[in-house]
């Protein structure tokens, strides 16, 4: 009869060591299919283990298809693997753990000038911890019932009623869908507005973008943004179904889109069945000068614009909710075939968000935000236009959102000096990274990201900067 | 000149009143392109206001494209439209907002045999909420630092910890990816493995997995899974290079994959270049008889399983946060084109996870809710038999998840059954409406998870069902 020797000081309950020793032959072809294993009272007397325990062990073994039994019979072994590879499938103890050297982004920089998270010192911390509190406290039933598909009721009303006093726009909350992230939204609208569709995006421009609608098989054109911009022209001769831009504050130029050409777009959408225009409009709340652009959707009288916007930018990188705003007739599209998915922020953080756009402490952050923005802003213009690179530096579309652009007289490539800054900790891109088309890339212009840049090193950087321009 | 009456009174300042009553103009044709207009000085004189409001009012409507400055000439209105539509672009009054009925999802049943929520009353607010408290005050530096898109080394670790101890997993935490639930990351998993492959589902199961296929326009097989289940053979004859399965519970027929087709669809896979298993785990935390199941995953040798797993279920459904784990060459694919999107899971839930798990409250929390659970489903199971419905009922797949299996014994169609229970605020699914192919599918066996059932209301339900069987 099997007979295995059993480790009673072990954690392991006698069953379990039973389970997995019989698993073991089993799978070793030490005991073949069709074997009959010993009667329970049999066994349990031959091991000097009690019946109950060789019970439970059999009654596993049976669960996960190691033996059988047959009425009137008894337990036997079943036939695992007809090419018996000699497999060890039963055995927890695998060959230790190889950790691999995970390429975790470290930050090596001295100073980053493309970095875009927010200032860690801005984020309400207190605020957000009391209204936490409040929200798990006296919310709980409603923190563990299924949200719909596009988000909490409160938060979407929320959203629309900061729309209409902030933006001016007149938004039905039930066509706001909220989404972990601008990234996933834009998931969700290639599966809303088909895989077989033209994407149309600016060029230069975020570079995630692109790669979204590529990483996701559809047709991407990257269109031109020099004068005279993207025209109704341009689209039809490129096939462009979905039109995907910044109108309000184009990244990286700078550039507002004009009155002229909105129109134009807007046209162009009106005359397509199929035709959209996602409006990303990410950063338009900072902008720092007059009032803010009125956006793309206000001016949209067909049902034609797709409106995206994200608390990442304007409240914390990292607490990931965004939104957007469907036309009625996609909205009813979306609840047809989509509305299957379940909402990926969770209750926890959308009741919270909720209550800090109801107690207008999300307008009181922007304020605050803008001022911060605005002072950071002019403290770094004057470091720099005080900085023995003064002379060589030209700053270009300061007016709006957190970034702006460095003009600087140099002969070097845009590759060579970056890579020297790097050298030094020195990080900044180059405009021209942001080309697809690099034949179209104006040279020597860097962007400037300053939302969390470090003051501290900014003499330094640019000196560094202005040490190079000399050995030239 | 232009002559405008302003509303001193206003909240709206005087420069804002300006530009929007010039936009209007402009808009509307009343200013036509080519117009000069006033200057500043003499506006200003004109109008009775400061030469600075003017200033900014046509710094705004240069900054939109209204107007453009000729250098040494004066500010002239742009032609902002040739075909001239008479959209009144600028007006933020437009129509009042039509606000939809909204089709949210109201839960009014007596008693839903369907839900799948977690219990109301089992999530642990209070530890949940000092956690939090803890994570806000003492990490507020790495909570505003963006996570890696896989998501924080932490959670990843104390996820590989958990696979450990609790499944006898060895994990590599750089292989796991966290993300906003498992429906987020399949659509991640198509675009890694691609959008040609052909995907295989068991027929029956979750009726959301193929909607997620099918939504992301690739194909997806339904694999019945009847005797003798899903063979080598039937994949290759489907032409299905990635198999989605539950091996250790599947849904909703409860069934355990036994160890000889576990080991033959892995030598499948192992087979083909691109053949990949989808191992979704959803539940196995709550086997409530015997030992786990082993995962499919620990039996793999060759690189080819995809472990999935969620907190939704074991923790609650609307704290969004799943996870899966790559084998190392699709670890390798995935960082060299997908590693570019941002973590869906926000770093304030991840960190306060992370010390859930560290803490060992997951473990606690587990085992506690496997008690609530055990005891949940015996107290149904015992409601259920003393009940008159008990003579035309038979419990199957009680051992395993949230959910079993009731077969009773009638004569009327499964859709006139739940329709009659639907009129009297019943809620309960037939099991045929989880078969793709509605020939393959039994009758008069009806699903009930028991996660959020209502106890209360049991005895009602049960009395009623009793009732239509006996009018038959």
């Amino acid at each position: 009869m099997l007979t295995y020797t059993f480790a009673h000081g072990e954690k392991k309950p006698l069953y379990e060591q039973l389970t997995d020793f019989i698993k073991m032959d089993i799978s070793t072809g030490v005991v073949p299919a069709g074997t009959k294993l010993p009667s329970k009272r049999a066994f349990a007397e031959h091991l000097g283990i009690s019946t109950i325990t060789v019970e439970t062990a059999y009654q596993q073994l049976i669960a996960e298809g190691y033996i059988h039994s047959v009425p009137r019979s008894g337990y036997y072994v079943s036939d695992i693997d007809p090419n018996r590879s000699g497999l060890s499938a039963a055995s927890k103890q695998k060959a230790p753990a190889m950790i691999s050297e995970e390429p975790e982004k470290q930050n090596k920089w001295m100073i980053d000038f493309s970095g875009n998270e927010t200032a860690p010192d801005t984020f309400p911390f207190q605020t957000w911890a009391k209204l936490i509190r409040e929200v798990l406290s006296g919310q709980t039933k409603e923190l563990v019932k299924t949200s719909p598909g596009i988000g909490i009721r409160s938060l979407r009303e929320a959203i629309a009623t900061h729309l209409y006093h902030f933006r001016g726009m007149n938004v039905d909350p039930g066509c706001i869908i909220i989404g972990a992230g601008t990234e996933y939204l834009y998931g969700l609208l290639i599966q809303l507005l088909g895989f077989d569709r033209t994407y149309g995006v600016e060029d230069p421009g975020h570079q995630k973008i692109p790669m979204i609608y590529e990483q996701n098989g559809v047709l991407c054109r990257h269109l031109s943004i020099k004068e005279p911009g993207i025209t109704p022209e341009m689209l039809e001769q490129e096939h462009v179904d979905i039109l995907h831009i910044s109108p309000a504050h184009h990244f990286p130029t700078g550039r507002v889109m004009p009155i002229r050409q909105r129109l134009s777009l807007l046209k162009w959408a009106s005359e397509g069945k199929d035709r959209y225009i996602i409006e990303d409009d990410y950063d338009s709340e900072f902008r720092m000068v007059g009032q803010p652009i009125p956006s793309l959707l206000a001016s949209d009288h067909s049902g034609k614009v797709i409106y995206m916007n994200t608390f990442t930018k304007t409240l914390v990188s990292t607490v990931r909710i965004s939104y957007m705003v469907l036309p009625r007739k996609l909205m009813q599209l979306f609840r047809e075939r989509l509305s299957f998915y379940s909402c990926t922020v969770s209750n926890f953080e959308q009741y919270t968000l909720a209550a800090f756009l109801e107690k207008g402490y999300f307008e009181k952050h922007l304020n605050r935000m803008r001022t911060y923005y605005h002072n950071k802003r002019d403290r770094i213009l004057k470091l720099l236009t005080e900085s023995p690179l003064a002379p060589s530096l030209r700053i270009t579309e300061a007016d709006a959102g957190l970034h702006f652009l460095l003009l600087l007289d140099m002969n070097m490539t845009d590759q060579s000096f970056t890579d020297l800054l790097a050298a030094e900790g020195i990080r900044i891109t180059p405009l021209s990274d942001y080309y697809h088309d690099p034949s179209d890339a104006p040279e020597h212009i860097f962007i400037v990201n300053y939302s969390s840049l470090s003051e501290e090193h900014l003499p330094d950087a640019a000196e560094k900067m202005a040490q190079l321009l000399r050995k030239e």
